[in-house]
């Protein structure tokens, strides 16, 4: 397999690149009877969008979505929902550099090394624009984990750079917080901070890395599988999934590197309701793979922005050496729209691993 | 699919239990013509198995592999080949304490809640003696790998709580150096640190964690799909399919958070043979998901060992509080036995993307 | 999984309806570098299409298909390839019948059994315009056969009610022949026998069943795989995946259950080029579930057309009875269209398969 | 993939050959809670064993199976479970002749074709005994769906060559009635012709083809998916995933091809308890691919054993004419062992395509 599918029993196929005539997605599985139409795609899908605020590249890429199939009388039929998102800016224009050169950090050598050619322009199928469909995806997702199980989903921005803005609570954190700022930091003093460093690299011509921080509240204990497909797996491969994403950790994370077992182990309560809890969440919601109850809490570790302004050394395709800068207009951050893309991949997992769960435990005998 | 399998070309399922008769895995793929016996899947066997040094755990597990199917006069028929490991150690003990306490830090809860019950003999199916058949089926990757493509693959310890010997060119450590040392560490006097440390923390009854660096050296580039089954994607989830992996991080990892892009890019350049290389890799040796011919280098974040011999404060099946203290031999240190396992998953994920690549190209038109 | 995906390397995913927006195809693991474009599907998309004769169905729907992905500069670039045929005719009518009530021989009872509502348009999902996508990447499959492989599948009518015209020499009929006449029978007189026999069925306001043949010759030996995914199965299910399939056989088929082994046996022998061949196919082209290098030979039994204009007795979804007289434009045979949707299925099995073994032989160590 | 596995739900993993040390299957998915050990496998493998009769094969096979894993206290526990069946009978006697030789109708050559070389001993993973496993996973499935699902199957031979003995009522045949005789056919009489036909053939140093019908009773309505996994479509692959299977036909099957469809159309109507049924059941039991709640009805046309002990001309590995008679023990007729076979493989569908359904009802929003 060709590896352009994802989930098991909600299972999204994508299509699509940067410059051809569209992106797709192809939802395979979701349930019957879900309310949908594409007004539940749009606001992910805009806060996906290049051009959203100054901080982001000023592409402008509208991003709308169309259903083509799966939808009937406003509800879901249970049959494969088809998303289209059509190319708006496909006009020609010179890729002689990106054609025949390799842009640093990006993916033009490797596609050439794999599939002896590539579709250049704009990255092709490597393009950030190939995520545009994962939202709309994700979109379904969240809605059915949100109205069917009770879970919510919120990213958020932690690090840009050397600003480091740590979150005690992460199921306390909501979407209104988070969407006040354009970078997507929850602290307003600390995205004030942020936005002025991503400024500050704009002009300099140059981009910064930094971190996210994704939280599910509300799912319940029982999700995942005991070997291979681990929660904490699949989670871990989705959000591998995304460009420019170097580390994911789950609740300590590389911190446990340098705890004992004494400082580290959860222990176990009982909580709200004679439910049981951790009193504390360093397992970051899963305990051998399968979710414990408590949030799922994950960070990713994102790069600065390979395309630069200014002028890069790289070679040519022939090997032979030169330099590059990158003309287009792109992130001097890529933090504030990857929130989105990452909230999606999760709402993807935790989706499918409802369902599964669903289904096992509609099983028992 | 209930998750016990793994790959797509080189496939392995994998079933067993810590206490049952024993486990077993099939690998469904491996090409034809490639020479195998029991002898193959020893030594990496011998360095998972409890009991190999002082500071594993004391348990003796011999774990020898018997070869069912697959193989005959001494080479694979391209049919699958079955493994099996049985269980020595099955005797009838005191699971009380297990059975109707939720160990802090193990499956224990999650299991019961997803199962409604659960093999609590040892773990069951969240034990690492599961881990014992991907071993051998790694091994059998490992081999693919070296005989047909060139591919090594050696993981050691960078990290046991606050000692950390970091490794300047993970492609230069060889398998002797990091057997030269129970702890498996390449540096033999941080090696001597960390043992002295496991075992204070023994004489403690306490655990400790660390972090294990991976390095698959000899991949072209070119392994990986551009989307879904990004490389990265792939290793990050076979990570994550281990016991106590909290993070995952490749190259630069969670430092390019602090980075700007004109740091972080690795700059193209002609290498050996006029080869195309980078001059560094903080990419970790995969752009865009895909190989770039660089060394393939991770890390992995290793929680302490969940079970103390200390008593610990917890919940029974119930919801009452109690107190439970593990009273089997347990390992205060993860670290030395995780290398292999580790090394196996590598292995198991660029075998299969080495025949998705061979596929690919084979029938480039 | 839900079942809209077909195929292990050369994967297929489709979704739509009868009367929603489109229905659209992602092919995922097209080999790079094959030349494509539109022209390339619309000869089958045609040959499948309503109104395109007097013996089909009136309806008129031109099937235009767009390629929205994965084709650069004329070539595939080993990304997915989307292919999105609009629906033309999604005016409103009056559905009020089959809504309410269940047509004998549709699956308009069991999608209400099986999710609890339907798309009733036209038959929804179950309506064989979702054939015509499947039609397109059968188009694909076939120029990738062709070219790279050497290898021609073409299907024919052997069979319309009592009108039987066995084919002696089945790798040796032409896609001149078969298109000469708008049955697709391949003897010009047996096919002028069935035109009138459909037209005088139409006549009745009846309908008829037949049986059709498909031949792939070319194959070498060694395609398929050992013990489920036997190419006999893969093209059994294939076939099967098709409307109004009840049967299905190879070779000498429901006529071994009165032969002796030593009647049925193919025997061995040298054929062109030192060549071993069999000289006979009774086993129509597999053994063991593998290609044996002789023609594959396999045919389907085709029910007659389910919805008729006359009265037939049935039950509304209430259970009460009633009677339904379909009032759209119906197929009064549904042989001559199926040929084209046959042999599209044949190429999705062949290209899937050729692109394994060419995995399998290029890894042989 | 390499094809050893089938169902998405309920999976199967096999793998062994005929004089290897055994044959496993991994059942991946099973519920967790069902009782379950060795005595429920081992009525269906004595009635698939060799030497269970006089007109079948008089090799001594035990078939023992072992449950390795996935039961604890006597119930299922949601983990795969692992089931081993050690080849007793793996002497070394002269295999020369089918070394360099190709058997007429077996898959030497094809293997050899395939993979290079092949394991001969006994057809290694083209023997009917990789079959045994199947039939243990297949006891495990037919015990799911009896309990869970109220859901019964029973097979059995309708012809023997030119004797046929057809079945009014599939529904009402009883595992008593097949058990009966050991040809497995239900009508005593025409049985008793079977046997004296395949005697008489045996006398010959001949053999004999026939046709074995199976039927899934209890079936609600609602279970297979739309296109691809089609009910259908998964019971036909699984038929041609067996042995000797030429051809396989539902309900009226290819008698459909004189069909009108005013003759076979089933007509909707009211059953017992008010539910909705068809009059007759020409359909088999499936309509769009999912079933309709009428008995499913299937039928596999199964060639006559290809192994005769009299001369067959073939020829060598090399090409040259030579002639091969088998000496081992084989059967004149496939028709009585190839029942259990046939269940098993209904059974293994069946089970997935229930826990498919379950989970799309479950979820329905």
């Amino acid at each position: 397999m060709a590896g352009n599918s994802f989930g098991q029993l909600f299972r999204v196929t994508t299509a699509g690149e940067s410059h051809g005539a569209g992106n797709v997605v192809i939802v395979d599985g979701c349930p019957a009877g879900l309310e949908l139409s594409e007004a539940d795609l749009q606001p992910d899908l805009d806060r996906r969008r290049p051009g959203q605020s100054k901080i982001v590249t000023q592409r402008q890429e509208p991003d709308t979505a169309e259903i083509l199939s799966g939808v009937f009388e406003g509800k879901t039929t249970g049959t494969p929902i088809a998303v289209l998102i059509r190319n708006k800016d496909q006009r020609s224009r010179d890729y002689s550099d990106i054609k025949d050169k390799y842009r640093p950090g990006h993916a033009d050598y490797t596609f050439d090394a794999k599939f002896g050619a590539r579709d250049y322009r704009g990255g092709g199928r490597s393009s950030a624009r190939e995520t545009s469909v994962r939202v709309a995806a994700g979109a379904i997702a969240k809605k059915l984990l949100r109205e069917k199980f009770g879970v919510n989903i919120i990213g958020y921005v932690t690090q840009v750079g050397p600003i480091i803005a740590p979150v005690d609570d992460p199921a306390g954190v909501t979407l209104e917080q988070v969407e006040a700022t354009p970078v997507r930091c929850a602290d307003p003093a600390k995205a004030d901070e942020m936005i002025k460093l991503i400024e500050q690299l704009r002009s300099e011509q140059d981009s910064i890395g930094g971190v996210a921080e994704i939280c599910a509240s509300g799912v319940p204990a029982g999700w995942g599988e005991p070997v291979f497909d681990k929660l904490k797996a699949d989670l871990g491969k989705a959000m591998f999934t995304l460009p420019a994403v170097l580390g994911v950790e789950y609740g300590a994370g590389f911190g446990v590197a340098t705890m004992r077992g004494t400082e580290n182990n959860d222990v176990f309560t009982r909580g709200e309701g004679g439910r049981i809890v951790t009193e504390t969440n360093r397992h970051g919601g899963m305990l051998g793979g399968i979710s414990s109850g408590m949030p799922i809490v994950l960070r990713c570790a994102v790069k600065p922005t390979s395309s630069l302004p200014q002028e890069q050394r790289t070679v040519t395709r022939a090997g032979e050496s030169t330099t590059i800068s990158t003309k287009g207009r792109h992130d001097p951050c890529l933090l504030p729209r990857f929130i989105p893309m990452a909230e999606a991949m999760v709402a993807l997992v935790l989706a499918d691993h409802a369902m599964r769960q669903a289904a096992q435990q509609s099983l028992h005998v």
